[in-house]
């Protein structure tokens, strides 16, 4: 049985969590860290199972009173932060879903898990779907040079390309030779129809109504074409990736920065 | 049994066509329409069957000499004009392959068609998979309004996007009301990811090396999305469209221009 | 402004209508007819607007008091039958999602349509883009005598295939002359692995987690293939098709019977 | 320079590894091996490249006279095994890509490799991307133990499976925990719906004209999927696998068997 405590249960993917941990066997909700309803349980929120787990709006306290293996921290990357680093002073391993942390920080913090002898996962991405085309783009690149990126999202999203087209084209970019694709005299009849340019391979973004978030890699070489493409239809696509984290973590004895690198 | 003429028969569709001919149980090819070889056999040629069939550099002193039904013609823009008439006059249906008619001589040949009673197709696109794709999006567009248009192609291809998709992109155009798609705030953090706009809708070109000529037109709507996807792998994929004509050219009473105004 | 009566407003997809009804300029929800809550409004139920709309429990006596364009039925097929009669002696013009119609249902009903000159719309799938899907793959056999149908779905359901693609492939036979697929001699070596033969066609059933709901019809021909693809990624892919028959039904004088009718 | 001997030139792969020697700047073509044409060269053979390249009927006779690198193997089965030893015992390093290797003609062959110190290459399937297609399934699966193969071919193929979708389910089968998929109470309508079962997953055989070789591996989890996509256009595709090899054999000092032990 891993005890768990959540940090940030009422944010949208903190909900999910709450659900995941509640419904899997060996996985067990000892504490809730919120930013207000202190003293209150579980079971006073609306729209949670009714369970009497309770609330703390201090981490250091909650880690004082409850005993726990993992810290599964949904908040915001200054708090994140905190979080992890305060997790690890107390012997619990941090599982991490916020971004913004400095090259700096995931050296201190992986001291610290190392000395402490315990793991710690930050991750930005919890999809592990998204996490793992990546890494298959990244190995394709070594053997096909020529790669394109489309990806697909709802049109509500602003940003073009998206951030999951973004890294893919990074990771490929570091592991292939630089090469401009396409025909050298090609020529767009209408302006920008061969979409944006990064490091001569190329990224394209559709945005229609009904679509979640998708992408696909489409590889070109003699004769052939290799395409990998995942979809994510909605949050739950995260929580694999939260349980395979909390799992894994208890077998680390360092920081793991990003799925991809727990991937064999 | 249909009697057939084919002008053109050296280029790389008139190969196909003389196949096609060929090996149709209900055709039977009559004569050619060569720039040269006049007073030779398609036995004498490299890499023909080997059809006893007559050579006429001359396509008038072919008609004076040979019955027939129908005139597939694979020359070029010039000459395909030229022969669509002369094939009228002499009661004998075109089926003609080549782009470049202007309005002025499609209602020129429709008249002569009609005055004549016998049938006449001009289709600047033989693949009926791609006309049933433009036909299809167009119907969609009426209860879809957003729609992305995604071809690809072999990285040899000069221009984009394709005619085919440009052509998709018209027939739409011509039947949804005005829209311009995406998120009014949307941003390019990395230019051009958005593709061509036509319209208001957006068309991607994909080049790689191992693709052929491929196009999908996506459609999307509340929680759902619907598409359209022609993929050609070769020149045969022409051929089920010139077999289709020729068939259908027998029950004409007029000219028709287009495959898809004959698709019901 | 069309008035409109919802008749299963409760229902997973009733309460989708009211969000749409709501939601919709020149729509105007006018009364609930519910199995129970008599004499209460919307406002009184939990998970609704707070609209002050009447709930009846009858659908007769509704139509005596309140004056309606359109009545979207959305119960069962028992209920959904005697709606629609009774709808349409009131001169309300039914839009009926439900199934279970007979012939003579239809005939009886159409009779009465025309006798009161306005129309009736009765629709099993109201996924616009699945029936689309439908028709285009019947108009494409016409032209391709080969196709397979591919269908996906979450690996909750239980039924294989899906009544979508059973209606497909009926549609397609219902065109195309009768044709054994693949080849005369080929030999399954893993048993079923070309899956269910429904008229010389073939019919893959896919079920994994993940998948909501998703269908391919596959046509091939010399060097091309042409694909139609359906998704369907949540409820709200049912609530553009009820948007647009509730507006087609102002314009009719009889009942049709299908979507797939009432598409150009 | 690799300096390079092809046996089994006429063959349809042959010809295509002629050409892609020839075409190879940093490749040279010193003899090649073939069942007949002792002492003619390859310009005297019709179809192939001006080459003044010896032809030899005895692979044994020909490493006496000839200094070369690399032996490019594609005759058959049987042939393939004695060349690989010959060329071994010579210190030229075979590339073979014949099938029908024991376990212990690996194992003779890998001593032998070994001993000379020396690389080899035995590669059942040298289309790089349907190699990488499997090397990726086979990863997923250990995140994703749901998972469907739909493979698409020409309706000339007689067998269904295919041999790379029983491999790749192979694969998956020796790495993730056994487990019967889809609904326990599922129930086919159509009987043979739900395709082929192996170790739990199901394998679907599609087969249309116009299609060449195709497949697909689905894997689905809560609220995503995972998709690797393999399109083989023409036989140009396993070319770039036959280069790889060669170029990767000169660095080995032991016997590889299954280009997917060289991808990293």
């Amino acid at each position: 049985m891993i005890r768990i405590i959540i940090a940030g249960p009422r944010g949208r993917m903190g909900r999910e969590a709450v659900s995941l941990v509640h419904k899997t066997e060996h996985f067990e909700l000892v504490a809730v860290v919120d930013r207000i309803n202190e003293g209150k349980t579980l079971a006073d929120l609306e729209g949670f199972p009714p369970l009497s787990v309770p609330i703390f709006t201090d981490l250091e306290r909650c880690l004082q009173q409850v005993e726990a293996d993992v810290l599964i921290d949904l908040t915001t990357p200054e708090v994140g932060k905190i979080h992890a680093e305060t997790a690890l002073r107390y012997g619990v391993r941090p599982v991490v879903g916020t971004t913004g942390f400095t090259n700096e920080d995931i050296a201190r913090l992986t001291a610290l898990a190392e000395e402490k002898q315990i793991g710690a996962i930050i991750a930005p991405n919890f999809a592990i779907g998204a996490v793992l085309m990546m890494k298959f783009a990244q190995m394709a690149a070594k053997y096909f040079h020529d790669v394109e990126i489309i990806e697909l999202h709802h049109d509500q999203k602003l940003d073009a390309p998206s951030g999951t087209a973004l890294k893919t084209a990074e990771l490929i970019q570091a592991v292939r030779p630089a090469k401009a694709q396409g025909h050298p005299d090609e020529k767009e009849t209408l302006p920008h129809a061969r979409g944006a340019a990064y490091d001569g391979m190329r990224i394209h973004s559709v945005r229609l109504p009904g679509l979640v978030a998708h992408q696909e890699v489409i590889f070109g070489g003699d004769g052939q074409t290799l395409t990998i493409r995942h979809d994510s239809f909605n949050r739950a696509s995260f929580m694999s990736g939260v349980k395979f984290s909390v799992e894994t973590v208890m077998h680390l004895q360092t920081l793991v920065y990003g799925l991809e690198n727990l991937i064999e």
